[in-house]
């Protein structure tokens, strides 16, 4: 898959895929999962994707981190689903182009994982 | 079900639920839906709850009607679950101290509806 460079993955920028694009095998989804702090891989029927569930007391924390994470989502034109409901939020990450998930989705995971840092 | 007056569904405010409080049967909740625009009644397994799918192009126009409708569901103490993705928003609604529909649904239908007149 196409990475703009080397480096931890949540200073790489997401490149745009073509439709048709390969995605990660089971096995180079498994090897990248180490460098994410609490994801995990699920299978929603005919792809794979990247799940990760934030909780919070409450809604608006929710809303807040909707918030953190849609302009990184739209600097990288890599869009995840994400749930809101009063007490967390979950983001899940594919890419549709691919059919599944590519490194794109973990350049922008990374990069989720960043903003509880902050 | 409680409420707190008459009129239109979008004026009323939600009342709080006791857990065991009841649900709205299917007829009632097919009879108040017509007060409604583009909801619909999803069986969620173990109880209803009320639909509504948003189209946009793109993602951020979705960011901003959940940032719309966040504060009335904080302000009515009554939440949905929202789901924001690529293209679209899924507002979902029920009251899980009833375990399905009340009429807390259906004025917070009825007060996101009314956003979109704005």
């Amino acid at each position: 898959m196409p990475t703009t460079g080397q480096g931890p993955l949540s200073e790489q920028h997401c490149v745009a895929c073509k439709p048709g694009s390969p995605h990660l095998s089971r096995e180079e989804v498994d090897h990248l999962l180490v460098e994410l702090d609490g994801w995990a891989v699920e299978d929603a029927g005919d792809h794979l994707r990247l799940a990760k569930v934030f909780k919070f007391k409450g809604f608006m924390p929710g809303v807040e981190l909707l918030n953190r994470i849609a302009p990184i989502a739209e600097a990288e034109q890599h869009h995840p689903d994400l749930l809101v409901a009063y007490g967390s939020v979950t983001v899940w990450l594919w890419t549709h182009a691919a059919g599944g998930i590519t490194e794109n989705d973990f350049i922008l995971a990374a990069k989720i994982d960043r903003l509880q840092g902050d």
